[in-house]
């Protein structure tokens, strides 16, 4: 029994070294279920296909929930192989409540709630939960991951740049709404609504449906284009900068120049 | 006396160095107020909440003025502590006239105004004053102050670059004016109605309120496009780079974990 | 013979080191009437030429296919002057095989299938081939030659980036179409009608055909806008990078005027 | 009448470096009233200052027009003081055929056609001509010599970035307007119409009143999205690293790390 164990862990766990024969089969399978997924999902809100294939949707939906679900079953068996969670009982409950685990969970759990639900409002918001199913892909991308690492390495940058987006977008949009709110009452209703103005008038959108007719009001959006603009600029700009290093440091990993060792 | 202004002091100034105990509390508790009163300033202008809410508001805005103003009357007293304002008297008048007792004083004094004033018009103008209250939050944004910090140190670069932005924008405005004026003479009604076309086409905003519809207006708006792009971009990127320049200093420069030395 | 092939083939090829004379002469020629083509392309559709130049075009599209059909043929011929393709038959088939020789036969073919096609629809969409004809200046075109060589040398980086775009923007538009779908049941019709939003918002164009008007919409359209650009901003970054990294190696090293030595 | 000639060079010529007393009144007057031009014709455009000022804009542009000719008229006779216009004939000749002679020729010549053309069409165009006024700032500008020198640095990287922009749109627009063609025929009326689009989606503008409808654009414009934004960025790119590089040279001169000499 333990053998089979783990054997079964060895084919799901692409960390377990194992890329090849059964398991790389195995999470081809798996990534090829979540992709089409995608698509279901994706295309499950045109009408005309959801009319048209409502049966080929539903019974793909069955099919993707079993699969998920024995899969969820199995690697809950599995886990303990993982010396993270060796524990036979406190083991499993600690990989039941890590990320990946929940958001599997999350990914077929409405399925069975809404077969209880009466209720068409739940229906529908439990519907949306199979979102979850494309974070499923995350176990496998090497792009998620990438998002994540570069996010934490420049936290302190993001945070601070995000806090001077945020400070400056308040004083621009309370300025402009006092500046266009007595010419354009409907438009420029309140200081949230002209804050819709000032995070795309910063982020160089421009859908047209709210911008200022005054010409102090245009004088104010002038002057606070470049400032915001660059403002707005700086989480990019970080967020580009912390990419290319980590594709860089990914190819050639950087030596110190003092005594020519690897860093990290 | 004396003893008491010291603490008093101590207390309400965090660049005193006295970060702990009560010093900590008294100034979370005021970031606290100028966050609650940004909120009310930017959720006032909210007609719903502003009616449900009327008697809410009104009772948080008497209670900011009344502290603000306690606060205001507490650093006059005890600014003499700080070496730069120590004489009884010119001391404190120096320090009423800096910038950020200035700030302050524009926090409370248009409350106390309106009080008093008669005509609707002044009061409304007066209520704009409140946005004042955001920027006292200077006090304590590392954001802020790096804003400032990087504007200083990019001076030169800053106006040389929104010269040449002004410059252009004026020159590419009066030639589309002269072209699409003849064409669209209540859209393109005058050269500083144009310049509005300009900066939003150099920022690439495009709201959709004005564009050119002759060929030659539309070959010019594309010929015009990469030189006024690039031009508009360059403060943008002077600010990006000067604020990534005072994040990086700003760190710790970090060193070789094998020989110690360390890494540009 | 082989003396009259040799010659043809010097002529022809810009890539035989004989820039001068005859081949100078011949190439100019042949860029001359692809511009021209170019142009005659652009200014067919535009019905008033259309209407009055209707006999030029025609004559010019005639000339065209002549030149080209001519040149083509030559081109197969004396390709075995060609270390690549040597043989005599095989050469040549390995030749008219070559990305470039399709490129030149789909300029010209569709001209030959229209004059025995009766259909209409077919003609018109053999008419789209000769946008074919553009790329021929490829041959020439330094700045084609660039675009293929940068993206074969990003081609990794290009893909992550491209595919954390694409996971982005399933993501957010998903999200979106949820929340936004109730209140514009018409213009939100669908995840795939919503990726149009999607994709113009991180790309920052912002047509105006298609924007959340929902307060929750509205916050999470902002949300999405920095972190959408910065993704979307990264596959450009890599492309400018690996553009400015190309320019500046095919330039000859800086030297000193001093002393002589490279520059880095 | 040598010397007197010799001071009005002086005084006339900031390169002649004397930048005090006369000189510098003289400049500073001069830099006023091109400014006050400047103003002029922007606010002139503006139908109701037009009609209140009109004696004032007519007074100044009088004034101007007088203290610009007798500015050429002295310019012309002095300029003999310099080196390379030596020769009395030759040497004036050679003067009012360079750059900034013909720039202030054109500014004021127009006014003089003015007075004498009867045809109303005609009096219109040579208005147009007052714009070179702006460019007379450019002797003392140091913004539109940077400009200039930028430009000429980095002249090939342009050509060839600008070379592929263009290849790019009339592709994009070409393959566009064959799909976009049948669903919108007067929107995307011919190719010339469509690169109105085209340079507006690469440049992220989006005004709005000209995009793809059909599902097939959509995903076109979508994918044209990053490769078109990245090659317009290309420019952007160049001359944004072009300014700052003669910001950063201006600064601190640039040394050989070899022999520590300075670089030009």
């Amino acid at each position: 029994m333990k053998n089979i164990r783990r054997t079964v862990y060895r084919i799901m766990e692409t960390s377990a070294g194992n890329r090849r024969g059964v398991s790389l089969l195995f999470n081809v399978v798996l990534i090829t279920i979540i992709t089409l997924n995608a698509i279901a999902i994706v295309l499950h809100t045109v009408p005309a296909y959801n009319r048209q294939y409502a049966r080929l949707f539903y019974d793909f939906e069955l099919f993707s929930v079993v699969f998920f679900t024995i899969e969820y079953a199995l690697r809950a068996w599995v886990c303990v192989e993982n010396d993270r969670y060796q524990h036979p009982f406190w083991g499993r409950v600690k990989y039941l409540l890590s990320a990946s685990a929940i958001i599997d969970l999350l990914a077929i759990l409405p399925f069975y709630v809404t077969l209880f639900a009466t209720d068409l409002a739940i229906v529908r918001i439990l519907r949306l939960f199979r979102i979850f199913r494309l974070f499923r892909v995350s176990r496998y991308s090497h792009a998620y991951r990438m998002i994540l690492q570069v996010v934490r390495d420049k936290k302190e940058e993001l945070i601070l740049s995000l806090t001077m987006v945020g400070f400056m977008l308040i004083i621009i949009s309370s300025v402009m709404y006092y500046v266009e709110h007595p010419a354009q009452p409907t438009v420029f209703s309140s200081i949230p609504a002209t804050m819709w103005w000032g995070i795309n008038a910063m982020a160089t959108v421009g859908y047209g449906d709210i911008h200022p007719i005054t010409p102090l009001g245009k004088l104010l959006a002038g002057l606070s284009a470049v400032l915001g603009i660059a403002l707005f600029a700086l989480p990019t700009g970080i967020l580009v900068s912390g990419f290319t290093e980590h594709i860089r440091y990914q190819k050639a990993p950087r030596r110190c120049p003092h005594c020519g060792k690897e860093l990290s």
